[in-house]
């Protein structure tokens, strides 16, 4: 165990219906005024968001909206909303969405009170230092972002995705109900899967080795994301498997899994968010790509570790073994395992590692991911 | 998955010598002076008390010290801590101990504001409304105390062990550092891991079977308690194994595993909490004596969940195996399993069986658990 410090002060409110509790826990926390963040219309058609616009109304909290947050959220949308939510002055950020939207919602709540380029606090250049409180109303299971303080956001000038992390930007509150979840269709239920999975393996195989406790919760959480994820796909309404999914994906990045696992990092995130940045792809599919071809890169650097792997998830002996279960299982949940199957050609690859290798600098990892190695990676998919 | 609330703002700072950080700590909060809550001795003997009184003055907070706090903590001694922090105003209550100091700290926490019988909070007839903050140095693995909102204490006067619980009495900040539990015997380290045990099986038996992802987490715990005890009785300065055990104590109780498990109870703490009210034994000790009689009664109430038990813990095929393995690991890591091994004689479990009904009407388990079904779990200690 090495040290560290947890600390996740979001409060969870898990089940059935409670999107219509949101007006209620805002006013409750003296919120007037909220600026009321969502996607491009699907939100709006399953009804969720008619939902919570008439919860705040009953609780007497204005709502200024701010919709058409796109997956991969960008930068000069998210510019958008600050200007508004300045304008309107609230005082709180409510997003009802997907992890885009939580992200775009985060960025808002920081950015209101940053003085200069937004930008530099993805960059690196600039930290947070106060943020509006946010609430989250979740309707897929993928991110993470509804229990945890970082927030990612693509600058098309730049084609860069980059991350924020912050305390300050925790939600207050996010509401989890499994019901709206019910019409993700299936392949946007496998990335959310796969996002789930790539976010506990990361450190799973990065860490040192020895720290036994965090690998079965890790374990524990792969294994039940793989379970519900075919269960929801034969059956979408099926709310134990998409109530499953939820929280094993809140889970798998509020940072209980690493938490005393010691230093750890993201390379298949940082691969991903140059492919996504560049192309615009679904980051759970850019991840299915990336993850099996980097596994495979990186089983020699800790065998033991991917022969536990696939021991644990699929009874299997050796560590290709593992990999190649865990592919087959990505292509049996209709995710894409290789560049062709997110139409990315293979003379593209040379361009991603640049765009990758500069995230790796700006994570610290630039030495061991220069743009040579993440090429090599990528060959494999 | 049942609906829920999660929600647990404590701070942990986890790792060697972190004891010394207490002081910056509490000052950075805006504390003046702290009432320094501690037990009868072994926190002066292995020198934490000295260490974190160092850093409270170099930090400029003042410490008003209330020692002397019993396993088992009572009554009377809590009301001495509340009237000597009435009277030197202090604006906070920092624990160094294991549960019992804790749960002592917390109960001076929130009886400072109480204007009443402070025992009505324990028996349900008055609720905690506000509490100072409760910051903690653990040294003992066990309790979990230290990131959850409860706290048990036994009035002598009536013989109840009885508990309270309030959002108000989650410690803002817990301070983790393994090698101050290097100290702790070979008993007590049993003791402490029985406890985090049965923290976690009695959810994972008395809820309603199919919330696999919680099972998981549960199996995780257990199984990582188990290794790690052996390996802190054969080594008491083993780091590994002392940090792996206090973090899973940790987990073990902090609303991590039963989130969505649904409704559950805690029998065996029921039975156990009668028993050291009446006997003064050690908790861990007791409860190492309940569970495996209580799985015996238990096990035909909800035969899948013990037959897993018995496979994913323990690789046997039955209940009954399942359970004679966990009682021989018992006897194996030095923890009693009858009650002649806590010195109390037969003819006085009728005696306890009472008092036990007293707490089950109290938590709301009365119909289950009449005096008569106690006496019947008993019977098989």
């Amino acid at each position: 165990m090495f040290d560290f410090e947890f600390h996740n002060p979001t409060r969870i409110l898990f089940g059935r219906g409670r999107e219509n509790e949101t007006g209620g826990e805002l006013a409750a926390d003296g919120v007037k005024r909220a600026l009321l963040v969502s996607g491009r219309g699907s939100a709006e058609r399953s009804g969720v968001l008619g939902r919570v616009r008439g919860s705040l109304a009953a609780a007497g909290v204005d709502a200024v909206e701010h919709p058409g947050v796109v997956a991969n959220p960008v930068l000069p949308h998210a510019l958008e909303g600050i200007a508004l939510a300045r304008e309107a002055g609230v005082d709180a950020v409510l997003a009802v969405g997907g992890g885009s939207v939580i992200d775009e919602a985060k960025t808002i709540a920081c950015g209101i009170f940053h003085q200069g380029d937004i930008w530099d606090l993805f960059r690196g250049r600039a930290e947070v230092k106060r943020a509006l409180p946010v609430y989250t109303v979740l309707t897929l299971a993928a991110a993470g972002s509804e229990m945890n303080k970082n927030a990612v956001i693509t600058n098309p000038a730049t084609r860069q995705k980059y991350s924020v992390s912050s305390k300050h930007l925790f939600p207050r509150l996010s509401i989890l109900n499994p019901e709206l979840t019910f019409t993700v269709p299936a392949d946007h239920t496998a990335y959310g899967a796969v996002d789930a999975i790539a976010h506990v393996l990361e450190a799973y195989f990065t860490k040192k080795p020895g720290t036994r406790l965090q690998d079965r919760l890790v374990e524990a959480i792969v294994l039940t994301v793989m379970e519900n994820t075919e269960k929801a796909i034969a059956a979408p309404d099926d709310y134990g498997a998409r109530a499953a999914l939820m929280w094993a994906a809140t889970l798998a990045l509020n940072g209980l899994t690493p938490a005393g696992a010691g230093p750890y990092g993201f390379p298949n995130h940082m691969i991903e968010h140059a492919m996504s940045a560049m192309f615009d792809i679904p980051h759970g599919a850019g991840l299915a790509v990336v993850l099996p071809a980097w596994m495979r890169w990186h089983a020699e650097r800790n065998p033991e570790q991917h022969v536990r792997f696939a021991r644990k998830i699929f009874g299997r002996d050796t560590a290709e073994e593992g990999i190649a279960a865990l592919e087959e299982w990505f292509v049996r949940i209709g995710a894409p395992v290789r560049l062709a199957g997110v139409d990315i050609a293979a003379e593209r690859v040379p361009e991603i590692a640049e765009n990758a290798a500069g995230l790796a600098r700006v994570w610290g990892i630039g030495e061991e991911y220069p743009a040579a190695v993440i090429e090599e990676i990528l060959a494999r998919a």
